[in-house]
């Protein structure tokens, strides 16, 4: 029970701070969106930054999950999978209108340049899905899918990091060009052998 | 008269707007910090939006510029000009310790979703920065430096966006990596023929 409350902000918390940053987002929003009553708040955490890090982790958990599904489904071959992947979430931004961007993105333009555990957790959390992409790039070199001389963890970060770009320019373009732009530079550019 | 303290107020705005973002900027810690009276900012500025619109100008000019000097020189051949006018980025951010990121692609980011001025503005700006690219990578390509099959627009704005994440890195990693595999990326991978 008392786990499944603080999931329950979590989970809300998360959904605001997508939306809104996490300076923009108070406490009792929050709780209020969660109908949990004010005052609860301090049994789970322990101030409004480590309820901002615990809501990176259950960011990083969701895209965890959603990794192990597409990029880690040996049914298909790995770059096949890469771009089922970031299909899946051209889609999910269409259903947004082409709004919201990362939430790991947002936030470490948002707080990377004020808050050392901000900053801490936010490198660990790009680590984190760097780690699924060099797992499924590896996979595809292995393959003889790749050119050999290809560095796959930078092509992992620099996957992870153009696609935050490509999310700026979506939500100026408010179209999913700038996301589709950038997984056919990577399927014709950067993937072809 | 009127001109240089109108331009003193967007130089201290730009500024402040550049470490703070547009939310957290207040009118009067600008006029503050260009030491300009109380109350004189609507002789310049209808309100804060039509401010923060005027800012996006300034950056844009601020850009054209060192474009025009490094791009538009010359004396190199193109694509050296273009690994000169990444270095030169480099060097700045190593001079602010890789904090601040690009103020066009913060301002994106904090503002894409929620004011359709912006969007407008901001749109403009990405483009008219990557009409810089384009001319200067048209360049190269019409003189056998880049591959044929290269679409040069779609290059240019690739550029810009993954050059936008890679700011995003760095503020987390609070190096220079980041920045450097960019370019190293772009110049092994995408320009090579």
């Amino acid at each position: 029970m008392k786990e499944n409350i603080k999931q329950r902000i979590l989970e809300k918390g998360a959904e605001i701070i997508h939306r809104k940053g996490y300076n923009h987002t108070g406490i009792q929003e929050v709780l209020d969106a969660a109908g949990i009553p004010k005052g609860s708040f301090y049994n789970y955490f322990k101030n409004k930054e480590d309820f901002g890090l615990q809501v990176i982790d259950y960011f990083v958990a969701h895209f965890d999950g959603l990794a192990r599904e597409t990029l880690g489904n040996h049914s298909f071959p790995p770059l096949e999978r890469v771009g089922k992947f970031l299909d899946s979430f051209i889609d999910f931004f269409r259903s947004k209108q082409y709004t919201l961007g990362c939430p790991i993105g947002n936030l470490a333009q948002e707080m990377g340049d004020l808050s050392a555990p901000f900053q801490k957790k936010l490198k660990w959390a790009v680590d984190t899905m760097a780690g699924h992409y060099i797992r499924v790039l590896s996979e595809a070199q292995s393959r003889g899918d790749l050119p050999q001389g290809l560095d796959v963890r930078q092509t992992a970060f620099f996957l992870i990091m153009s696609w935050h770009g490509a999310l700026i320019r979506m939500k100026i373009e408010r179209s999913p060009e700038p996301l589709e732009d950038h997984k056919n530079f990577f399927f014709n550019r950067i993937f072809a052998k």
